[in-house]
């Protein structure tokens, strides 16, 4: 089973966090929760979800983790504020390991300038952001290009879990 | 005395809406409100502050406003996702009126397309964002570029708020 990172801060899109982490539990998956603060307690912008940051960013390893999910809402944003996620982001990027994407979730690799050349998708807000930074955005529910698996927002949740967790079926 | 548009939804910053649009009235410049959707409450994200919508940016002529306020906060973010306020904008900004964008206000300029070859500023999470949209990000409080008056964020709204006052007085 796999240990899977979850990049995450205030005003996450809940159900970005939720569904998909309910899945890989369900699975056999263990989550880590990453973030500015160890044990800091960050929450959901629309139903106030509480998720304990078990380790802070700065701490964690590539080697710690074997997938990483980042939630979206304004979470990704928060988080592209600071150096050491983005410092981390494009450090796991380069590992090559699964990094599944959803909503806002770009925003942080556009920040760490990940997305050159890459096929992506996301949300609606950020179409041109996108674009901006040298990635083909492709108007799917889900698009998998190389190590990056990503999606549009909520409503397409069920295929984009189902995309993360059979990735997971293949480390 | 002018006739000032604040483009606005919720969880806008809320001292980002409230000092400026205070001094701006104080001087006796009268606010129109415009939004979404006409008679609506959006509230800031931090304190709550109420603003009713007093009109609906499709029933907003660029002839009806002198100058245009763009709080940031995730509003910016909200109202860029409907094609109506990014055009609206875009509209706006072709007539050579004053422009006053702080903190997020830019997200809806770069998918409005304006910033090429622009000098602005922003908030921190947006810089390679304007910078991707071909723009020049300027690290400074508050940056003058023929129409656009643009500021970092909170801690520089006092000079901000000069800046604007100081062009609404050439009007």
């Amino acid at each position: 089973m796999a240990i899977i990172g979850v990049l995450i801060d205030d005003m996450f899109e809940d159900v970005e966090y939720t569904s998909p982490v309910k899945a890989f539990e369900k699975t056999g998956h263990q989550i880590i929760h990453i973030g500015l603060k160890e044990g800091k307690t960050v929450r959901g912008k629309k139903t106030g979800t509480p998720v304990k940051i078990d380790k802070a960013v700065k701490n964690v390893s590539v080697n710690d983790i074997d997938a990483l999910l980042i939630p979206g809402g304004c979470s990704p944003d928060h988080l592209r504020g600071y150096k050491e996620p983005v410092n981390f982001v494009k450090d796991y990027f380069q590992s090559g390991k699964p990094l599944f994407a959803i909503c806002h979730a770009p925003q942080i690799l556009i920040t760490a300038q990940l997305l050159e050349g890459r096929r992506i998708t996301g949300w609606r807000s950020i179409i041109q952001d996108i674009k901006n930074a040298g990635a083909e955005f492709v108007n799917q529910s889900v698009v998998e290009d190389d190590n990056i698996i990503s999606s549009r927002g909520p409503r397409h949740i069920p295929l984009f879990t189902n995309a993360c967790l059979e990735r997971l079926e293949l480390l």
